[in-house]
C-alpha cells in the first residue's frame, strides 16, 4: 500500500466518523430517541436529559460529562466490573503514550535518515516506499542504531510493567471496597454447595444438608435451598407467562380495534398449529385465559412435586454472617474432597441452574472435552467453511431449495453468489462463533454467567490472535503454518518476525478503521435506533412490549474484550517495528475510553456484577502479548543479525516472573473473597428471609406470580427484569 | 551370573541373616540390653517384657507378638505416621503377592518352554544360560506367547491401581480419625501466620496481630504469640544447659573418685580453650557453677529483650475452637496475598523456627535454587567426587597431612589407599547425601520438620532411581547418557528396555542382599548395642547420659521411605521381564512388614506426628514407579517387534487419570484438616493457657529452666527429652 491510498483509507475512514457524529449530535436530542441513548439512566429512574437540554445544546456536551465523570459514578451507574474495564483501556492507554512518547522522536528519525539498505523487489526498484522508511525494516544489518530499538523493546516492556502494576492494585482496591461495602448484598451470605453425597439414612437431601452445615455452622448456619431439577416447572411456568403477555396484548387489540370503524371491535385470533400459521384458530382472549386457568393450579402442582421429588445433588446454603459465609466457601469440608466442593455463591441473578448439579468429575471431562473441540475449532475452522461453501454451490443450493430459483437465476445476482458465497460463509461463522464459544464455555460445567463469559472470551482471544494476526501476518490459515511448524518447531518465530514488517500498513489501517467506523456506530447507535423504531411501530402493543425492545442489555464483554486484546497485541508487536502505529493504538484507546464512558453512563445496562473478576483474564492476555512481542522481536533482532539480540532474551523472562509475582499476590482475592474484607461491618443486621428468596427462581416462587413480571406500567425497577432476562437465558 | 554364583550368594546373605538371628534371640533376653531392644516400651513407662521373659522364652515370640498386633497397637505405641508406613509396606507386599500369584504359573513355563531364540554371545555360545530362561528375553520375536506378556502388564496395573485406591481411602479414615479423636490436640488450636506486613501505626507486632485477628474472629480468637530472632538467646541458653550437665557430671565424678585410694577425691578439672585441649585448667565445678550464677540473669534479660525488641514477622495464632482454627488456616485473610499468609500450624515439636520468619518471595526463590541445585547433584554428582579423588592423592594427602606420613607410608596400606580412594570418596558422599539433602529441604523454607524430611525424602528418591537403576542398568553415570538422550530424546526408553533384562540377576541379588542382611541388622541391632555399651562404659556419667546413649530416636523416613520406594521401583520395571524377581519383592517387603513391626512396636521413639501426610508423597511415587514400568514395557515390546505393542499405551494414560483422580479426591485432606473432621467434639474445654504454653521455645520459657531438660533420674516422660532434641537439632 503506498502513501496516497492510505491517506485514502484515513480520510475515508474518517468521514464516516464525522458523519456519525454528526448524526448522533442530532439524534439523541430527540424526546423519543431517548430511551435508545439514556436506556441506563430511564432504568435507574433518573432525568435522560440531566445537564440540561435545549435546542441550543452544544453537540460535544457528552464530550465534557465523560470526561468529568468520576469513578464513582461509573461504579454508581454500572458497577465495578465497568469501572475495571475503564482501568483496562486506560491502562492499555498509557502503554501506548508513555512508549509513544520515547519511540517516536527516538526511532522515526533513525530509521529515516538511515542510508538505503538496498533491498530490491520484484520489480527491481528500491522495496522501500514512503510508509516503510519509517520502519525498522529500513534499517541496515549490524546497524549500530539497532541499539535504540533495542532499548525502546525494554522501555516499552518497562512502562508495561509499572503501570499493570498499578493498574491491578487499583483493582483490587475497587474489589475491595465494593466487597467490604456496609450494604446487605444476598450472595455474600451464601455458598454454592456441589456434589453432595447421596444420602444412606433415609434423609431428604434438604435435611441432610442441614445437619451437615449445623454441625459445623451451629451459630451462624441460617438455611439451605437444595437445587432442583426445574425442566418441566420452567416449561409450564413459560407458557402462562407467554399466555398472560398475549391476552394482554390482545385484550389491547381489541380495544384498539373498537376506536376503528368497526365499533364493536374485532376479536383477535390466533392458530394452534406450527409457528401460529397452521392449525386450529382460536379466540385469543378466551383461549389464553382458559390455558391460564388450566396452568395455574397444575403450576402450583410441579412446584410442590418438584420442591420434593427433584432435588439434586447440590444446594445453596446460607449463613447469617458473611465472615463465615467468606470462610465456609473456601474451606475444604469433607475428608473425600469430591463431595461437599464448596464455592462462593454467584449473584442469583447470574447462576446458570442447569449447572449446578453437574458432578466433579462430569465437570471436569467436560471442560477437557470442551478444550479440544475449541482447539480444533481454532486449528481447522476453515475446514467445515470450505465444506458448507463446497455444498451450497449454486447448483446445490437450487436442489435444495427450488423456490430459491426464480432469484438465483438472475445474471446479476448470480454472478455476486457465485462470487461471495464462500466469504459469506466465512462471516456467518464469524458472527456465530461468539455465541458458539459461549455455548461451549457453558457446557463445561460453569455455575456462573459471569465466569462462563470470562471463559469465552479466553476462546476468542486466542482464535483473534492465532488466526486474525498471525494468520494473517503469515499469510494463510494457522494450519497451513502447522504443518510447516511441525517439520521445525522454531520456525514459527522466525517467520512470524520476518513476515511483520510487510504487514504493517495494512494494521495501521485496520486500527484506524476499527476505531472511526467502530466507534462511530456504538456512539451513534443507528442500528438500535431503527430496530427500536420499526419494532414500536409493528409490533409493540403493550408498554413491556416496547421496553423490552429498548432495554440494551449489557456492553457484551466476550467480544469486546477479546477485540480489544486483538488490537493492544497488534498495535504492541508492532510498536518498535513500526512506531507510525503507537499513536494509532493511543487513538483507539483513548477515543474508546471516551465512548465507552458515555455508553456505560447512559447506554448500557449490566446483566450482572462480578466484583472485577475479569481483570485477571485481561492482565494474563495483555502480559501474553506482551511475551509475544518480545519473542517476536528475538526473532527479529536475529534476522537483522545484530550480534547483541540474546540481550532481549532477558525480557519475556522478566514477564513471566512478573506474571508470577502478580500471580501470588493479587489473584486468590480475585478467585475469592479474603476474610478481612468481608469482616467489615454491615449497616444493618440482614434479613435473611429476604436474602434467601432472592436466591428463589421465577419459576419455583409462588409470591412473585404475579404482573412485576411482564413488565407492565411505567415500572423502572431493575432487577425483575433483569432477572426476567438472565433467567429465560439461562433454562 | 550363572546360576551356582547366584545360589551361593543367596545361600551367604542368608547365613548371614540366620546368625543375626540367633544373636537377637539370645542377646534381647538379657536384662542389660532391655533399653536396647525395647526403648519404645521403656519410654512410654511400659514393661519392657509384657509378654513375659524366662529362659526357656521362644526365640520366635516376636514374630508372634507382630502378627498379632492390631493397627491400634501401633497408633497408639508409635503414632499414625507408622500405622501409614505399615499400609504402604502391605499395599506393596499385596501388589507382589496378587502379581506373583497370577504371573509365576504363567510366564514362567512359557519362557522355560520356548525354542531357543538362537541368540549367540560374544564367545559364539548360546546367550541364554539357566537363570536367563525364565525370562522374557528368551522369548522369540514377534512370539504369540508375548499376548501373555502384555495381560500380565495390565493384570500388574489392576492390582496397583485397585489396592493403591484401597489403601488411600484406608489412610484418610486413620487420619481422620486421628484428626477427629476428642483429646486435646494444641497444634489443631493454633494457625501459622507469616508474612505480617510492617505495621504502620506504631504498633507493636503484638498488638498488630491481636488487632487484625480479632476484628475477624471476635469470639474465637485466643492470643497470639510472635516469633522472635532467638538466636543470641539459644546462645546463652545452650551454654547455661551445658554447664549445669558438666556440674552434675562433675559432681559424680567427685563423689566416685572419694571411694577410690584418695579419701579427698580428686576435684575434676577442664581446659577452656579449643576443644577443652588448650587454654587455662580451671577446677569445673567452681567454674561452671560461677558461670550459671552469671548466665542466669543474663538468659532473663535476653528472655525480655528478645521478646520485646526481637519480633519478627510472623507468628503463631491461637483460637478457643479448633473448627475456627482449622478454617482459618485455609482461607485468605488478606486482600494482598503475598501479606498475612496463613497455614494450618504443625505440632511445636517440629517447628523449625528459623525458617518461621522467611517471607514470601524468599521462599519461592530457595526453593527454585535448592530444585536447581539438586538437580545439579543428581546429574553430575560424579564430578565433586573425581575432583575429591584427583585431589587426595597420595601425594597430595602426605603433602596435605604430613603427619599421616608414616601410616601412608606403609606398602600394605598404601596399596589399598591407592585402589579404594575414589570408592571412600563415593561412599563417604553416598553416607552424606541424605544429610545434605535434608539440609537443602531444610534450606528451602519449610515451617516443619516433617515436612522437610518428606522433601529430603523426595529427593533421596529420584537420585535413586535416576543413579542406582537407570545408572546400573544403562552403565555408565546419568550424565553420559544424558549426552545421548540429547541427540535423541526417543532413545532413554528404547535404551532401557534393551538393557533391562541383562541386568536381571544383578537386581535379584541385590534385593536378596538387602532383606537379608539389611534386615538382619535392623532387628539384631548390633551397631546401636555395642555404641551404647561403649558409651555407658566410658562417656556416661549421670542418668541422663545414660539416657541419651539408648534413645533411638525415630525410624528415618527420609532414607528408609525412597531406599523401599527403589526397591519397589526395581521389582515393578522388572515383574513381566523377568518374573523371578516377583517372589523376592514379596518377602522384602513381607519380611519388612514383620521386622520394623517389632521395631516399631518396641524400638523407635517417634520424633513427631504429622498424621499420615507422607502417604500422598509414597502414593505419587508408587504411582511413578508403575508408569516407568509401563512405558519400559511399551519399549520392551517394540524391541520384539511385536505388532500389538501399541496396545500397552493405554496403561501409562490411565495411570495418569487414576493418579489424577486420586489427586482430586483424597489430597486435599493431606493438605490440610477438613472442618467436617475438625468439627467433632472434644472430651473437654481446652485448657488455652496450656496450649499456648506448649508453643513457647524452651530458651524463652522462664518456667522450664529446671532440672527437668538434663534428663536427671528415672523419668520416662517423653516430651521433655524428644522436645529438647528437636530443639538442639532445629537450632
Amino acid at each position: 500500500m503506498d502513501f496516497s491510498s492510505f491517506i485514502t483509507s484515513l480520510a475515508t475512514s474518517f468521514m464516516i466518523f464525522v458523519i456519525l457524529m454528526i448524526l448522533f449530535a442530532w439524534l439523541s436530542t430527540k424526546p423519543g430517541n431517548a430511551v435508545v441513548y439514556y436506556p441506563n439512566r430511564i432504568v435507574k429512574g433518573m432525568d435522560p436529559w440531566e445537564g440540561g437540554r435545549s435546542k441550543t445544546r452544544n453537540p460535544f456536551a457528552w464530550i465534557r460529562e465523560a470526561m468529568s465523570s468520576s469513578e464513582e459514578d461509573i461504579i454508581a451507574m454500572s458497577g465495578v466490573d465497568s469501572a475495571v474495564f475503564f482501568v483496562f483501556l486506560s491502562t492499555v492507554f498509557g502503554i501506548f503514550v508513555l512508549s509513544g512518547v520515547v519511540l517516536l522522536p527516538l526511532l522515526l528519525p533513525l530509521a529515516m535518515s538511515e542510508h538505503d539498505a538496498g533491498i530490491l523487489d520484484s520489480t527491481g526498484k528500491n522495496a522501500f516506499r514512503d510508509l516503510d522508511k519509517l520502519s525498522m525494516a529500513h534499517i541496515n544489518e549490524r546497524s549500530a542504531r539497532l541499539w535504540a530499538f533495542l532499548a525502546s523493546c525494554y522501555w516499552v516492556s518497562f512502562v508495561s510493567y509499572f503501570l499493570l502494576w498499578r493498574a491491578y492494585q487499583h483493582v483490587s482496591n475497587l474489589r475491595a471496597a465494593a466487597l467490604k461495602s456496609p450494604e446487605v448484598k444476598p450472595e455474600q451470605f451464601a455458598i454454592l454447595v456441589r456434589d453432595i453425597p447421596s444420602s444412606s439414612e433415609g434423609y431428604s437431601r434438604n435435611e441432610q444438608v442441614d445437619t451437615y452445615f449445623k454441625s459445623m455452622y451451629p451459630e451462624t448456619y441460617y438455611k439451605s435451598m437444595v437445587v432442583t431439577d426445574n425442566k418441566e416447572v420452567n416449561k409450564i411456568y413459560e407458557e402462562l407467562v407467554a399466555c398472560k403477555k398475549k391476552v394482554r396484548r390482545a385484550e389491547i387489540i381489541y380495544s384498539d380495534s373498537k376506536k376503528g370503524p368497526n365499533p364493536q371491535g374485532v376479536k383477535p385470533t390466533h392458530r394452534l398449529g406450527f409457528l401460529g400459521l397452521l392449525g386450529k384458530k382460536v379466540d385469543t382472549i378466551d383461549y389464553c385465559n382458559e390455558r391460564i386457568r388450566e396452568l395455574t393450579p397444575k403450576l402450583e402442582a410441579a412446584q410442590k412435586e418438584t420442591l420434593r421429588e427433584k432435588q439434586l445433588a447440590s444446594a445453596l446454603v446460607f449463613f447469617n454472617d458473611r465472615t463465615t459465609a467468606s470462610a465456609a466457601g473456601q474451606c475444604v469440608h469433607a475428608q473425600m474432597v469430591d463431595t461437599w466442593t464448596v464455592m462462593n455463591a454467584p449473584e442469583s441473578r447470574q447462576l446458570l441452574w442447569t449447572n449446578l448439579s453437574k458432578t466433579y468429575y462430569a465437570r471436569e471431562i467436560r471442560q477437557y472435552v470442551v478444550y479440544f473441540i475449541v482447539f480444533l475449532t481454532i486449528c481447522f475452522y476453515m475446514i467445515p467453511i470450505g465444506l458448507v461453501s463446497a455444498l451450497t454451490t449454486l447448483a446445490n443450493l437450487e436442489k435444495l431449495a427450488p423456490f430459491l430459483k426464480p432469484v438465483v437465476e438472475r445474471a446479476a445476482i448470480k454472478t455476486v453468489l457465485e462470487a461471495y458465497l464462500p466469504q459469506i460463509a466465512l462471516i456467518v461463522f464469524l458472527a456465530l462463533l461468539p455465541k458458539f464459544l459461549l455455548f461451549l464455555s457453558k457446557a463445561e460445567g460453569i455455575p456462573s454467567e459471569s465466569h462462563a463469559v470470562r471463559a469465552a472470551s479466553g476462546k476468542y482471544f486466542y482464535f483473534s490472535v492465532l488466526n486474525v494476526f498471525i494468520g494473517v501476518t503469515i499469510g494463510g490459515t494457522l494450519f497451513d503454518s502447522l504443518k510447516e511448524i511441525q517439520k521445525n518447531p522454531n520456525s514459527l518465530v522466525q517467520k512470524l518476525a520476518s513476515s511483520l514488517p510487510g504487514n504493517a500498513t495494512f494494521f495501521l489501517t485496520f486500527v484506524a478503521l476499527k476505531f472511526f467506523v467502530g466507534y462511530g456506530l456504538e456512539l451513534s447507535r443507528i442500528v438500535p435506533l431503527i430496530i427500536f423504531h420499526l419494532k414500536r411501530k409493528y409490533l409493540c402493543k403493550t408498554e413491556g412490549d416496547v421496553k423490552e425492545a429498548w432495554l440494551p442489555g449489557e456492553l457484551g464483554y466476550a467480544t469486546k474484550v477479546p477485540t480489544d486484546l486483538l488490537i493492544f497485541t497488534i498495535v504492541i508487536c508492532y510498536s518498535v517495528i513500526a512506531p507510525l502505529i503507537i499513536p494509532f493504538g493511543a487513538i483507539y484507546f483513548g477515543l474508546g475510553w471516551l465512548v465507552f464512558r458515555n455508553q456505560m453512563l447512559k447506554v448500557y445496562v449490566p446483566k450482572y456484577e462480578s466484583y472485577g473478576k475479569m481483570w485477571p483474564h485481561m492482565h494474563v492476555r495483555i502480559l501474553g502479548a506482551l511475551i509475544l512481542f518480545q519473542i517476536t522481536m528475538v526473532g527479529y533482532f536475529t534476522i537483522k543479525k545484530f550480534y547483541y539480540s540474546a540481550l532481549i532474551i532477558p525480557l519475556p523472562i522478566l514477564s513471566f516472573l512478573f506474571a508470577f509475582v502478580c500471580r501470588k499476590k493479587f489473584y486468590p482475592f480475585f478467585h475469592t473473597t479474603a476474610i478481612e474484607v468481608a469482616s467489615h461491618d454491615l449497616k444493618e443486621t440482614p434479613n435473611m428471609d429476604l436474602i434467601y428468596k432472592s436466591f428463589i427462581p421465577w419459576s419455583l416462587n409462588p409470591d412473585k406470580l404475579d404482573d412485576e413480571r411482564l413488565g407492565d406500567g411505567p415500572s423502572y425497577d431493575l432487577r425483575p427484569a433483569l432477572d426476567a432476562y438472565a433467567q429465560t437465558q439461562d433454562v
